[in-house]
């Protein structure tokens, strides 16, 4: 069994190759080769302690994994981070566990990762000014993502802990090269050419008036029953594409647009991230267009990641 | 994070240890501190390849804990065996995960434990006859577990390969100083005063009228739906228990006499192994009853053996 720790990943593992293994991955869920189980969800003797196991085969490695999710904020004050996500992968022939995948760092690697699929084949490819709602620690990783797709040169951003915006700030500058400005929601959403929403809220963040034509959104934030950060018109107008249909009407963005009926289940079903990259459906369709993409996060990606996380460490030896 | 292998607990976990700590799990189960997640069900690319992940929350740890499982039948051809469990074991406080437990060998234990459980509780007490249906590898756990509750000086049993029979003969010799007589089933199911069903059947084994009256069944075999190895008239008529209620009627022996309404759920709702061990409801009521257990095998019996086998072999650096 080998064991790859946070501080591996950290060290070795960068951003181009996971989006490489989630981009494969995405294709074989569309081709069928792939699987999502059911999510199990519990929580610790704290009710706020909220766990989640996400499993499934990812057909383009082949093998079958699951991640352990804990969120509980009650660590923060314990001075631990309130996330932790640990992946196990397993041989889709002999079922037999070879990898334990520390997965802190590595989850916001994966997450990210979908985003710039969806940036790559959504945004304007004369993409400029990016606008970032929400400066937690996934933030940064979507910076890098959105960064490396498109020609980048402003990035704005709003949060509501100043002291977080400042981290935020050095980590951008740091990483990516890139100076943010701290502004207002308002001036963030208006000015965006790609806007990324990465929060936990669980109501709109703006009203949908507020977003130009021609913008690109990637909704990063809903990844449970009542996290919302769209107002539902603005999901219900836009073109609106998601990871995986399922899941995303469950516990995904499109969750409320879903309820309201302002989502087809036929467009739902066409509309995914693995049609996108493999060409059977179109992208943006004008330059006016406002695209969505509906984050929820899935199984395969913490497979695909993980597995690219062992080959490159395996490489090193 | 702490590693323990099949060799460690082979080597240094014994079944009494695993008995004590099942006996505190299905105590503090009934007294609602514990939890059991859904079961995410999937498979590999071959579909008879199948796969499972059971999680819950102990509360007599505290920990949080999930057993990756997998059944290929075709690992057999490859010289490996067709079960593997992993256990990974997460603080109920902090969500992090502390140990990744090899419950291959382990899982015959905790399964066995609920059966030495549930024969200390309701079998006869001058029980000396036991019979066991099925003779792979678990039932070489479940004699050394009834032998440990129980004045057992016969042993008979049966199965379908007889290569296995002479192999568990072998291994009940060594590990519980014990001759076994291979018979047929309608011998050894109307010999027992202690009867144990260990196998993968989906059809009832025998008819209900060969079980004399006073017998003890424990029918160890079904965790899935179509599974089946008693007579729902057996299991109608019998002084019924189960590990859990809930999953019991959907995967358990007592799914197919839930179906058939012979099983209220009131009962069902007190005959638990913990409502059992707390005192809180009657065992066997008379010397002639015909009592039986139904093991589905639950999240928690895996958290509290891994943990047992995590604490022997910390103890012993």
């Amino acid at each position: 069994m080998m064991i790859v720790t946070d501080a591996m990943i950290r060290d070795h593992v960068r951003l181009p190759a996971i989006v490489g293994a989630i981009e494969r991955a995405f294709g074989a869920l569309e081709n069928g080769a792939s699987a999502i189980f059911d999510v199990a969800r519990g929580t610790g003797t704290d009710p706020s302690h909220f766990f989640a196991v996400k499993s499934g085969r990812d057909g383009s490695i082949p093998a079958i994994g699951l991640k352990a999710g804990s969120y509980n904020p009650a660590n923060l004050q314990r001075g631990k981070p309130a996330h932790t996500s640990t992946t196990m992968l397993i041989g889709d022939e002999d079922g037999e566990p070879y990898a334990i995948v520390e997965a802190n760092y590595l989850n916001g690697m994966r997450t990210a990762a979908a985003d710039a699929l969806a940036v790559r084949t959504l945004s304007r490819p004369d993409a400029t000014t990016l606008s970032v709602v929400g400066w937690g620690a996934q933030a940064v990783f979507e910076v890098e993502a959105v960064a490396a797709e498109r020609p980048i040169r402003r990035v704005l951003a709003c949060g509501r802990d100043a002291a977080r915006g400042a981290a935020f700030r050095c980590a951008v500058a740091e990483r990516c090269g890139l100076q943010v400005e701290c502004v207002n929601i308002e001036t963030a959403v208006r000015a965006a050419d790609i806007l990324v929403t990465v929060t936990a809220s669980r109501s709109p963040l703006f009203p949908a008036d507020w977003v130009r034509p021609g913008t690109h959104v990637s909704a990063m934030g809903a990844d449970d029953v009542g996290k919302q950060e769209l107002p539902v018109e603005l999901v219900g107008s836009a073109r609106l594409f998601v990871d995986h249909p399922p899941q995303a009407r469950l516990i995904g963005e499109t969750q409320h647009a879903w309820t309201a009926g302002l989502v087809s289940a036929k467009a739902l079903a066409k509309h995914t991230l693995g049609a996108l990259l493999l060409g059977r459906v179109a992208g943006r369709t004008s330059d006016d267009e406002i695209t969505v993409f509906d984050s929820s996060g899935i199984a395969i990606q913490d497979i695909a990641a993980a597995q690219a996380a062992v080959e490159i460490v395996r490489s090193l030896r």
